[in-house]
């Protein structure tokens, strides 16, 4: 087992990776400062997972609420119906709530711990490659709006994230991908080596190689650890950075209607797009977007979007992104394999044509 | 007019109580960070001052989106309008919201505000006299679920509050003694002197005195900024007692259907209720009792529950209050008019007697 720290003062906390974690009660136990738990899982895990899990809450009072699974239900209504069992059950101010699933499970349980009477204890137990190298950490949670993803939540930090890489195995070949798209976004970002690594090992993750699964969910979790510790809310645009090829994905997202494309997909799709731009501007050379563009087809995620998505399209949905300030769309953008920047300093023909190309 | 500062380190925010204060421009503006503002206000308010909102905030980009009027309103529907309201006019994370209404209206808006796009600023532009000097002052917002009453939410501060005691002459007679249930209710916790005064003042008050007005206003403000400086998030218990008659009072609210009695009707009845458990306790005596009961009644406040409502309904209902903590509630009780405390250590059947007296 490794383990982690996300430093954040008296809001640090640790992220535990390894092989049969769901067996060790210890790790979640230590985190409940309470007397209750509610677990928070969907129709997919919860069948393979949940009882594995309540016998680590045994001995608190427990309980569980579970979702249908999908994008699509990452909403308001889906929020609700997590308060309603928490009132129910006559949860209190000092329960815990444990996200069991994962991304679409750990930002609503997120998002309903913030808010469920104004804020209580939550612990993330990700089963997807995605939520355990990137959602789960780092404490953004929420739900969607018809007309913008992610429009609506709170910052709000676990208790401690337990990776349990043996949950893997059951999941299927296009969650695998969607996951690696956030594993090779890490390597863009700030880390070559970490990218080459990809290179050499990307058909070792795609067979669940162990020793490769647990390196790359490492090194992943530990360069966002790192970025959030520096920049937790997203304030001096280090964070900001994590969201390199989110503007093009979300668009896509909320274009297709969620749930028709995994969250991974349309991201692997707006790192290959946010390349295109880069390039267009002068700023990355042709071999470094090819790379880019191979690794993401190696990783079996789309580099293209799909046919129903026109610019214009694109530049209506991209025009409420989180990033917009003062009007301005702002994109993550690349200077090499291992080097992205924020910038707003981009040229609409360019973007244009990045838009109508792809 | 009278400034009053909540000290809250680099979340500090001014406090400015007046006449006339809506024709001031200057106070809101220096507040707004961006250039986009988003007023939300509701259709009894809206008609009689949101055209002189609008002149104050002129030169910003400026929307404005208008709820109906009522706690049954509170809701996670209404506030998702005023998401869609937001998307729908491309409001950015450098946008300010401003709660120009009452009591609903500031609790919706500051929960917007904390949630859309992880948080936006807000300003708070309370127009009745129970927001004034309660609800838009210390950062508590959300909305009500149907099992409980403000179970949703967050704590967010505003960056101002402007109170226009201009806008109390256009306030029916009984939603004025709603908001002097809360201003009895400072006067109960921690300052005799000041319950003393309403009792020589309380006519005036009903009469909308403007002197008598500003003073109590300013008392209020006063006691709550104090409050809320020592204990912003209601752990050291100190906060916990401004809840004084609430438990009693999001029952009634809850059980009675939400709009059907005004918070502060509530309210009122809850402390009358508070103080009568704290008598058959031996902690108040019957004298004391009696003043309170006279001046919620001189207030023009109900100091019964309605017939509706039996001891069985109050239990089930209390139970899922916030302050329930390891399945004991805990009740705001009295010693003295002027002194308060929280406690898990009263009878259970004296509350019994409570319930069923009352």
């Amino acid at each position: 087992m490794d383990t982690l720290t996300v430093s954040l003062g008296e809001r640090s906390y640790p992220i535990y990776i390894g092989s049969g974690l769901l067996s060790r009660p210890d790790l979640l136990r230590q985190h409940v400062a309470g007397d209750q738990t509610m677990t928070v899982s969907n129709e997919i895990v919860a069948p393979l997972y949940l009882a594995r899990l309540d016998e680590a809450v045994s001995g608190f009072r427990h309980d569980a609420v579970i979702l249908p699974d999908g994008e699509q239900f990452k909403n308001l209504d889906t929020l609700n119906s997590v308060f309603t069992a928490l009132l129910e059950k006559r949860h209190d101010r000092g329960t815990t709530l444990v996200a069991l699933g994962g991304g679409v499970v750990g930002d609503i349980t997120g998002f309903a711990a913030a808010s469920y009477q104004r804020g209580v204890d939550f612990i993330q137990v990700p089963t997807t490659l995605l939520a355990q190298v990137d959602s789960s950490v780092g404490g953004k949670t929420g739900v969607n709006h018809p007309l913008g993803k992610n429009m609506i939540g709170a910052f709000h930090q676990p208790r401690c994230v337990v990776i349990d890489t043996d949950t893997l195995d059951t999941l299927e070949d296009r969650q695998m991908s969607a996951g690696l798209a956030e594993v090779i976004k890490y390597g863009l970002i700030e880390d070559e080596s970490f990218f080459a690594w990809l290179e050499e090992n990307i058909e070792a993750l795609m067979r669940r190689d162990k020793d490769a699964l647990q390196y790359a969910i490492c090194e992943s979790c530990a360069s966002k650890a790192r970025v959030v510790a520096d920049d937790e809310r997203e304030r001096s645009g280090r964070r900001a950075r994590l969201n390199l090829g989110h503007t093009f994905g979300h668009a896509i997202e909320t274009g297709t209607g969620y749930g028709a494309w995994l969250h991974g997909e349309a991201v692997g799709c707006g790192m290959v797009m946010a390349a295109d731009l880069s390039r267009r501007m002068g700023w990355l050379d042709a071999g470094d977007v090819a790379r880019i563009r191979n690794l993401v087809r190696r990783a079996r995620l789309p580099d293209e979007p799909p046919a129903s998505m026109d610019a214009d399209r694109f530049t209506s949905l991209m025009s409420v992104d989180k990033k917009v300030q003062r009007g301005r769309l702002r994109l993550v953008l690349l200077r090499a394999v291992g080097d992205a920047m924020v910038s707003d300093d981009f040229d609409a023909g360019a973007l244009r044509a990045t838009l109508e190309a792809a």
